[in-house]
């Protein structure tokens, strides 16, 4: 039928177009050939030059932030981390602190004169979430809900997006764009580790993610070598791979006290820890 | 410490009575040994019998629903399925037509006696969608978008969560829980495969999550044949292994001409496959 | 270079061969459209009926086959499994009785009347095993085992293939071929589940395997639900949805007193329990 | 009953012997904490040096071979890789020129003193291959052909162990065991990468593996950058981050001419390509 026929060449186009867009994606390499550098308070990452993300997994306390906070700026670092709103698994395990924990962290950055990553998990966050942190974190849960990602490429504040769980690389990809396509170009891309059958480690670190994020678009792309391993053993090891392989830089969890942490106790450092962690990575 | 020992102590105390909580999940046989059947407009999902929800893969048009209506309405089926929102892997493919989207499938679900089972993706558009679909369905992206998930469970409107891409069945079981934990216990759980290294199919249908299910929690399950597979040829096959591994009943999609579908093409009944499909599973 | 060009032209050459061979392989529908059917003691595998290879995992001694023959036979059964040589993950584990262990089977079978599978996991035990199994299993640690393949080609004995643990349908299709292009079409595959992040069940039961192995190839499609499931509970619901899905058969194993069986204690079924399963799939 | 007792009492013996057995296991650190260095033709693998095992993927001829080893050697390198057995997926795929490859890589070897490392796939080919290989390589689709592993553990030569393609640490570790327990104890480990749902990569390299494996046996650790990836784009980004995590050395491809290559063309380097990458390593 004629309808029939319109209906194909009208698919045919919007395939056409869809094609085009998809080869000049905003955030591909093909789009703009030059490195994307995201600025948060002097550190300039994607600079060829690693940077260091880190905190506690969860905040628990204004004193436990701060001690982490006087850690992470006595080795000249900038930027920490700290979750308050956290997905869990089950509704009774710890869920975070939620809006109150984004004033500590905001309170401790002040007084330490450090900027924050913290991850932000409804889309109705998002703008409040914009006065208290300097990065928004999309965990890798929330890689493929669309919608906090358009919230976020709404707003004019770095976005920190990780990898999900099983997301291809492609899919990776196509979820920064969802951000770049409202407006917001100052994506962070972060490997974390992929689902796999192997159980020595948490996830499997795909480290390979590393080179290709790094040729197929222009982002900036760190590794958070905590969630990959979940293994306090291999921290520094898988640091150091990603620091070789080309990393813009690496995502660590730490904690004045891991072993009574409300989360992921297991897998983060203590100070001492941490401060050798740095170390050796220098 | 006397402070470290306090804390241990304390987290001691949270892991017990986090424990207690996960050995009676709301949703488990444990706490409640008889089957929950949901109720969807004389629907009994979960009686013993098989249920099946139909219908395309995307709301594109009036007619395109009505026509798949009229199908499902004169096989003396019920359950109409379409997708107003649509979670899609780049901004740049179709999204679907939103509130105009469910709005077509109220209009066609009233003229037709049918009840409608449509994807949120936002939680801000939960209290909405209460006016508009008879089930809410919270897709395999959103599976550990868990504001979405405490918003559905904040309704009084059944909800079908589908397995997430690669989520253990536990955690599709802490994922029911979490909606269950807000209030609403009317669940349907919808194994719809997954990710692994084999690509003749689209996902790898977990055929014998449907005993694990049954057997864990006390809630209807079904398997969406389209998305486990993604090939056409495989719809009925895995919909007569599905049934006759004890599922409450078998999703799929229809459009009257799947060649020019929006979304999902390679993978849709036409009107004359669907009465087949459903001839041969009676 | 000339010389270049020559080898550019005879890859050419030779890729245009081999993509024939592929376009016609002989286990193909396309080189064969009818069923093959592999006859065994009068069981006809790949008929349209439900055939059933029962037995233990391993071999332990002449009483144990015994009584499961005997039950075997009882319900109208004649095909005999039971392991004599185990590959185990490691050396220190069970590794079955060798020749002696076929020598038993060999002996229950003709006191019984049945047909006898065991594995064979090395190409020199191929031209012995003949004279006592009427069926060469190859397991799916050695799926691409390709020396023991091509021995199994060579014999005139059918060869019952198991699907390697992390093979896709296309190397399992180009494993049979390895076998029929030494001249043996006497091929039954052998879904038995594959390898995934799930842990819940020991491997992921792929069903959908059973309808795209029917398509494209000739050769009878069996499941084992025993190694995929790795549990018990799970037998009879997968084995239902195998028949269901349009297996030529299942595989399963059944053992007098599985509690103290020296290999895969927690999935065998006793006797008992063998009853009723196959009382209920028929 | 008495024999019911018996047989359990008797199973729990084994158990517990196993268990034993289990607890040291020969390549385990605990068994002997130093580590093992395997000493090729002066190479002294193992010593915290890096090593490079390079060479093509397929023996084709003796000029070819003879390419490689020349430049090989012109890097001071000792190491030459070839295959002459090649397990490929298809019956119809070059199968390698067998014996006579492995004379040609013999006599290149001599001529350019060299080491020969080259894939035996028969456990009937090992008492021959001893004549011509100074490593005998074990692939990864032979990781659990056991029968393969017990005949190189009964021969005077080192072995080089591929990870299997879906192979667990702990199924790779018990591995290297078969052999180790037959006596022969000079083995090498090498990840290769594992099957995941990635397709950027033709695997995904499982580089935590290498640390995890160094900790956990006293063995060295190799890193076979080419399967892993199947990239020629990222053979030197992997390799890097290899050493970098503590990779005892490198495993890659190199052919004259890889796009004539008779198999693995799309990933093989050639020869100025292989001297930067080697360049760049030092």
């Amino acid at each position: 039928t004629v309808q029939h026929i319109f209906k194909e060449i009208f698919k045919a186009g919007l395939e056409l177009q869809e094609d085009d867009h998809r080869k000049a994606l905003l955030v591909s390499r093909k789009k703009k050939p030059e490195d994307t550098i995201v600025t948060v308070k002097g550190e300039t990452i994607g600079d060829g030059n690693p940077h260091f993300i880190m905190g506690p997994c969860a905040v628990e306390s204004y004193e436990q932030v701060a001690e982490v906070a006087k850690a992470v700026k006595a080795k000249g670092l900038t930027l920490l981390r700290g979750g308050a709103f956290k997905p869990r698994s089950s509704p009774y395990d710890f869920q975070g602190l939620g809006l109150e924990g984004l004033k500590i962290l905001k309170r401790v950055a002040d007084e330490y004169d450090l900027a924050v990553i913290s991850e932000i998990v409804n889309p109705a966050d998002i703008e409040t979430a914009v006065d208290y942190v300097d990065v928004i974190q999309i965990g890798a849960r929330n890689m493929q809900n669309f919608e906090l990602l358009k919230a976020a490429g709404r707003v004019n504040k770095p976005v920190l997006l990780k990898r999900g769980m099983s997301a291809t690389i492609q899919e990776f990809i196509n979820a920064a764009e969802y951000i770049n396509s409202q407006g917001n170009g100052d994506i962070i891309l972060c490997e974390r580790g992929i689902r796999t059958y192997e159980k020595a480690t948490r996830n499997t670190l795909d480290i390979s993610a590393v080179p290709i994020l790094k040729q197929e678009t222009h982002l900036p792309v760190l590794v958070d070598v905590t969630h990959s391993t979940g293994r306090r053993d291999l921290l520094l090891p898988t640091a150091k791979a990603a620091l070789a392989i080309g990393s813009d830089g690496v995502m660590a969890e730490v904690h004045p006290d891991p072993a009574v942490a409300l989360s992921d106790s297991a897998q983060q450092m203590d100070i001492e820890t941490f401060n050798q962690f740095i170390d050796e990575l220098r």
